[in-house]
């Protein structure tokens, strides 16, 4: 089985930025726990500040890349401004599955409105790094 | 470790009703399921179609059952009109987890604001029935 | 044919409160009435303040009272605020018809919305209480 | 008893347009089957795709046309744009009756909001050409 | 000099129309009445219910029928909803002073957006008939 | 002088949820203080936490209970969600006083807007439990 | 008969703001014509940048200056603002007079809100400095 | 081929209203220049400033007029205002191009709303009258 | 103990206002009873028309007037309007208490939202002129 | 003459994404067919699914290139969310055309709100790939 | 070179107020650091708890004072609600900026807006009393 | 000391875009310029087009460039689009200075609104070239 984990702007900065917030843990670590957790499945990794990068990337997996079985996405402020990238979503074949380190609906209004989750398989947020590991689960 | 699935309106219906689009399973299927996937959870299951009930019981877990670990609560068309059951899990000083069947996100515009999501841990939406277990797991 | 009344919050007040405004005619006259006027219909008559103990009866009448040919609902102020009831009506296969007494148009902004509507066959409101025996024709 | 069925924009093309979804009834056999089904009413009927002359029909009925008892109108898009229609309703000593052959609430935002409604006796929608005889019987 | 008096949907009923209210004079009165008080002046008097024949008069007012200096307008309810008369006036070169017999500020807030009046040179509202006779005075 | 005190849905909670915050003094408390503070009056207590359990509460002591002068209540959350409540309050003939423990004013944007509100005789918020106190000094 | 006419903020201004744009006339200009225009008018004359003065003035014009008739008010930016002078307005017996000397409609969106339209008697916009004879005019 | 043109209120005033803005071309004359650049075509022109009167047209070219393949359709000012239109438009087989002399989105807030583009097959503004040559072209 | 009682724009009126709806008792007569009742506290009353003459004065009482233990404020209008106020309300020391005479959420849209009730300690409206003996018993 | 094609995001995936509704005709086949129907036009061809570098492009188009007249843009889902590219346009000397392959307004509320509109020369939208030719005739 | 610095409503707390917040400097000191750091340059100092004083003082700073080469306005909370303010500035010839000491788009909604922004020449916000410097500057 | 100055979209063709407007200063005048104002200042420069290059940059700028004390940003349409800018602007320890060449809130709607002045420590806007320099004298 294949899936791809896709993050977007500022998520490179996870373990680096306020630690006592958001914990230490970097993608980097996320990458290997899941690799530990979920032996029998090939992952791939990808993170961008760009937007138009992301698109790129979910177009890639979902014709490109062979064999390509569930997307989990991490699309951080981009969930919330980019309709580019729910287009790529709703235009390629395989489930993506939307998650949030944290409970975006307990912050400002503007962050309340998902655009790309009307278009996702499912949605996952608030248990920090767990989520990726639930994602990956419900692709399974 | 001892975790509650309370249930909210109409979900007593599941399985009964359009089995051509929700599925045959019912609310009892799923409650054995989750027995069988998790064997060492002790496991409360709840269903009511009334707000005030639900309060009740989000109460009686949080002070009178005594060792509840976490809650899952689908709590259905009360995710968009009840503060009342808000305030409850507010109350309450155990994790609780929101699950919906399918993606909220793609219907009506009332459907998309959660009036309970601000006060839980955490949300999961979009995976049928499994969304029961991803909750369970998540609280473990 | 068998058709149920179904009636929310406060209709048990009828002909009690304020009688030089909503008449003397008790929710029992009514039922007086349409027995008289459809002798060959058999009627089922239920009301309640709980919006749950509503969706129980809905679901009821929809599941397990044998042979109902449909509802018709006036369900007061839950008419505005209530999605669980919404949720039953489009859960149950009979044909649900929305009345009420006056003509809730006129009222301030929050009655104008009916959050039923959009899931009944029809509505009928503003003729006091030939509503129901005009409802109970339509169903005929 | 003299009563006016009054009908708005495109109303004429009944029976014409989409008949597997409009059904075969035209204006025409609707006004047969009101004649059939209470004959000792004398009807009148009107149709018109013009606002202002909708306008000039109510304010006849109302002043010119002796022996008016009362009006159905399906002012079909008006119902949603024209206040001058609903100044025509209250301007004019009977009851009128506000029609729709299919539930509006169901369609876009722009056609739940009715300006006419406030101002009428009351509303029936949604039984298909069932709506007229409705409204008739209600008015009787 | 030659002023236009142009009078919207239900201005006919003026006088007829809830007498104890709108007071008994007619459109007629006002014409006379501003004759009377305006000698010197050449009135041209224009009703209609529809809104394209107000549209198609203020264009023959403003191209075809020589010397008109100015125009009054009680454009009614289409006041709140006409944006074809709005641009009717835009299009021609004569001076229009919007009428209202009563303070539509007053009323229901669809009614407090004018739509004409910020395309016209002047609006004067809630002093009944006399708007008439200070708009012509502000035209001169 | 009889009068009643009727509390929402979590009030129950009152002395036990965060009693850092809402300090350890219980309903039982409040009952205890003011039956001290007034001895005069008859009081009648009552809490639920559902909707329809007041609405029906409500109804009883407007017209079943007999000899009640008026009723304080803190619907809680029902406060900004419930109609029903609102119609139940302008359906009896005794002054209700809306009462509630701190400022709602100063909380998220839905809890700023009371339903309830405008058919209550008056209004007291944010004094802790001698809101209470207050509404029956009000009262009296 | 006595006539107030009372201006509010940076009216004071008039004549010497922008004349190209404005006029040369100043208010003083404006009280001269209308004294020389209605002789047989007694007029009073106020103008202050300060919203409590002008709530001071109505009130001393309504209830302690003797035989006061009717006031003219340009309540300038206030007008949008203000609703403690409305609340004057409608503690006061005299009719109010709004005027503005341009068209407040064909401003920014908020100049077209007037908080003090609902409780006047009348309101005349857009002629320049003839509004105020046009508002005497309808006074008398 | 036959292609039908109808335009809305005040176009027939082209050429004749402000001709150094919208250029000297009166609506003839584009129609002699749309003869002469598709001598194949057999085209229908159709003005009015009635809402009702091209609601009426639209259904006889789309039922009654034999042959009509498509219509240019330039709304005007009932582009923001007419529900009936665009019910009329969906009422019939042919499709229709919605045109614009200028770009409508760059005025103000109304006239960003169109009410009848949801229902044409396409939508082209701002090329002057070069619009109803591309919409025939497009038509073709 | 101190008490100020501070009094907005056309509070002053009072009694003198419509008798027949707001009762004859003026602020004077307030002042009195309030005295009479209690006796042991020490009133400061001031009342003013002007949004900047109540900040200062509400400046004064928290930092110059020695040993003021708190604030009873009636700021009418200017509850629903003025920001400067509530600023002033969060500068000082002693806790306000916002006070209306009459039920301010059973009338217009805009007097529902209060600028003052955040920062205060605490609301009560609704009871007449009871409300400034129920804010000192609160205040005590 | 000199035409740029500029398309925005997930247009690469033309012909290859769902080609059951969108069709097989890729970007290529598109530009094939453009130089074919225009000999004596020298296109240039650009798709980005970087808001940045449509940016970036558009700017080079209107300063570096030498000798474009004119530009073609679909910016796809950018067209709802980037006022950067509005800004690029607006900055730049040539006409540019707004193209959409479908009818944007017949889809969700935020793809109704074209950013870019308000500063193109024109929009074309709902005839497929035949917008682009309509579009290069604009231009020339 | 003449520079007026004029600041709003509770501004003279300054210092006294929350001075752990705050800080304790007062606006005297901030007068006199800015005469210490801008010696070449005369200033004038006004502070005013009321809107109308503000207004007169802005219109006596742009005509009557001789020689003023700018304005420094720190409106405070009329920056949000004033409307007489905005008039002023726009109707005096010098250049006035708006300076705010913390960051205004940091707190509640209502303070987002800036009614007075769109009438300045510039805005300065969030650094504290270096605001008045920086404002200076850019005058200078 | 070491001070970063960001600049957005469309910021480059700053001098060569309608210089007649925006002036004939390049960013590489306003560069020297702030070079010779202050020459104990180490500058970097950037500029992009693209959302996520400006993230990426402030990133780098926040923890992989030595020493950088503060940022100057003008991140131009992106102020009103990008919460993934305002995501790494409190993602990183350095204070930003929000800067715009002209009054932003002088311009329409969605450009009022700024998504990234809540996380900025200040904001500058309207001197034209001069709000870089008193950026970084606010950040000194």
């Amino acid at each position: 089985m294949k899936i791809a984990i896709v993050n977007g702007p500022n998520m490179n900065l996870l373990g680096r930025r306020q630690p006592e917030i958001y914990g230490c843990r970097t993608l980097h670590d996320i990458e290997l726990s899941l690799r530990e957790e979920f032996p029998g499945v090939d992952f791939l990794f990808f993170q961008s500040n760009s937007e138009g990068a992301i698109v790129s990337e979910l177009q890639r997996l979902g014709y490109d890349e062979p064999g390509v079985d569930g997307i989990v996405l991490n699309a951080a402020a981009y969930t919330h401004t980019s309709l580019a990238i729910a287009d790529a979503i709703s235009a390629i074949p395989q489930p993506v599955v939307e998650v949030h380190l944290s409970n975006v609906y307990a912050r400002e209004e503007i962050r309340r409105r998902s655009l790309i989750a009307p278009v996702c398989a499912g949605s996952i947020s608030g248990f920090g790094a767990a989520v990726y590991s639930l994602a990956v689960r419900a692709l399974i």
